[in-house]
């Protein structure tokens, strides 16, 4: 564990991806290492969310995460008044028809909205400038090959860089990149995700990088207990990257709602569909898919486009399932990986850090009870 | 590892799955214990395979696995001759024209077959009857609940039963029905197969189980590596059961094709598909596939009915392929894991039993040193 004490500062390589400073900053403090998802805001409120992370964290290491896409369906010339206009009627019609028959009240105005949107280029340089003016100790990218501003840029502040890869492949094109740290995702994950699974990836791109260059590698997706990161540190990873585990805590972001269908929810309840961001990214399966992936469906937009309706939609629904209405909840989804079969319950996130540590611990126990009795 | 050596008698709880007899006994002469996939032969020919392995295992412990699907899609009391006469025209004429068009000599004949089908129930009772004269010591069923008949045979002949599940729910009735062994097998395995990972499945089927009763639960999905074999055991897994390593090896009856293409192929260049037996199960991705799921194809038939296309007609095509046919090279095919791309060169049996055991103390020592690093 020490090579990620070197490169980042943290005791216990246990990452912790989070769009709630309250996450991020508690795992830091607690010896893991929060990273906030920065583009789900805008330069103003990204600045506003580090500040307070900054005064909560303790000194302890914390990180930045902003999506950049390697390719947009869009040009990178377009304004977001042009990307409104192109949304189609029947999308939002769609959107609409789909809220009222779950007994949400909706009008054009509610479903589509102009939208901030990190991921178009010069957003993400922005969230970069704000970003680059807070101690953090690593930023990462987490779709596509790291662009060289932000390699160049993170190089000026002596930041490590580190990027999410889904396939060997684009692990290999990280590493010439010239990322520091790499994090290998399996298909099992929430968000955007590729189909290859975590068990077969970690080793895949460890084998992959070590001849070129010696570069850490965290293994992601699925991972909800310390148990199986010392699983996947037993294959050489150099620690783990977690994301669901962090929205089943009482610090999160999640609706009530949201976050009892976790604890409910089983391994098999997610499915890895479009219809939220225009890319495949894993959710847990509600009616939302059900209509969007059905036979009257539209089907969804191109990245950026489908965020300008799902993230509009998703706050009234989310709004109307808390308030107690049971069609709203139905439609209930978020991003989240398999290992939500593994959630029973809601706990603190420092809470989740202490289990994690544990059962780290526990894991190192059984696998040498195992080897001592077999030997 | 004590409690797998007590149930079976291996020294080092790596499970072998195999249709090849010379797979099966040389990795239980290594210390390791090899299943025979009994499905693929007559009652006569696996009186003599297990003939075979008893005269070549130097007494070493060994199982058989057959396959007995809980549900049929034809009834119980249909015989192979109705059952050919049902396969439809347009299925038979697509598999010529799709040899044919790849420089294949076909004929109706050479496409549909009047095989034994072992998965029909009074075939697996033919096959128990016939595994149960010879010294096995674990019987395991791969398709659905272990019958109750399976269950009742093995009890009186003192051989412990396991059985495959993809998911949480099909542990826990397997347990309740009396089974010995669970082998909890990921959506990236080769194969018959789910669609949760080996990483989230393996900690959930241990989690639902344990309070119910205390059986050993083997990791299977995507693992080919001694290391990947102490990941899933420091999670707290009895062992590993493998089945796709052992197509990579001297011994296997896979074709020389089908081997050369193990090699060249990345964790990416797997499908599940129900082209091969009617229902989903992960081979690599060829020609075949972008056929038969493709816009002219008549779809797959129900299990049993495609194999009686998918075998004969496999047949051809990998003896063409070896011929070196470079149309048949594209569609050759087999059931294979996305662990395929950790395979790296084809090795005998033995040597990859050794790398196993040589791979786990690796990864032991890899762990404690990561900690040790970090305390």
């Amino acid at each position: 564990m020490d090579n990620i004490r070197k490169l980042v500062g943290a005791d216990f390589p246990l990452f912790a991806f989070s769009h709630c400073r309250d996450v991020v900053a508690a795992v830091s403090r607690a010896g893991g290492f929060g990273v906030l998802g920065g583009s789900s805001f805008t330069p103003e409120s990204l600045e506003e969310e580090l500040r307070w992370i900054d005064d909560h964290v303790d000194g302890k290491p914390y990180g930045v995460d902003i999506l950049i896409p390697e390719n947009q369906a869009l040009g990178t010339d377009i304004d977001i008044d042009e990307i409104v206009a192109r949304v189609p009627q029947k999308h939002i019609d769609f959107a609409v028809d789909l809220l009222r028959n779950h007994q949400i009240q909706a009008n054009r105005e509610d479903v589509v909205d102009k939208l901030f949107l990190p991921t178009l280029p010069e957003a993400g340089e922005a969230l970069m400038d704000v970003a680059f003016r807070h101690p953090i100790r690593l930023m990462v990218n987490a779709l596509g090959i790291a662009p060289a501003s932000m390699i160049d840029r993170a190089r000026r502040h002596g930041v490590p860089v580190g990027a999410l890869v889904g396939a060997k492949e684009h692990a290999v094109r990280q590493v010439h990149a010239g990322v520091d740290l790499l994090v290998a995702q399996g298909g099992e994950a929430g968000g955007h995700c590729g189909e290859v699974s975590t068990l077969v990836l970690v080793p895949e791109v460890i084998k992959a990088v070590k001849p070129i260059r010696d570069v850490p590698v965290l293994a992601a997706g699925g991972i909800m207990t310390g148990a199986q990161m010392a699983g996947c540190m037993a294959m050489g990873a150099a620690g783990a990257w977690t994301g669901s585990i962090w929205l089943a805590t009482t610090e999160a972001e999640t609706s009530e709602t949201f976050k009892d269908k976790m604890v409910a929810a089983t391994s098999r309840d997610t499915i890895r569909s479009s219809t939220r961001t225009g890319k495949p990214s894993r959710q847990l399966r509600s009616a939302w898919h059900d209509a969007w992936d059905g036979p009257q469906s539209p089907g969804a937009l191109p990245m950026p486009m489908m965020a300008l309706i799902s993230v509009p939609t998703f706050a009234r629904i989310e709004r109307a399932a808390d308030a107690g209405n049971p069609q709203a909840k139905a439609l209930s989804s978020y991003w989240v990986g398999q290992g939500v079969g593994l959630v029973d319950s809601i706990r603190s996130a420092t809470a989740v850090v202490q289990e994690f540590k544990q059962d780290f611990a526990d894991a190192i126990e059984t696998l040498m009870a195992a080897v001592e009795g077999g030997a």
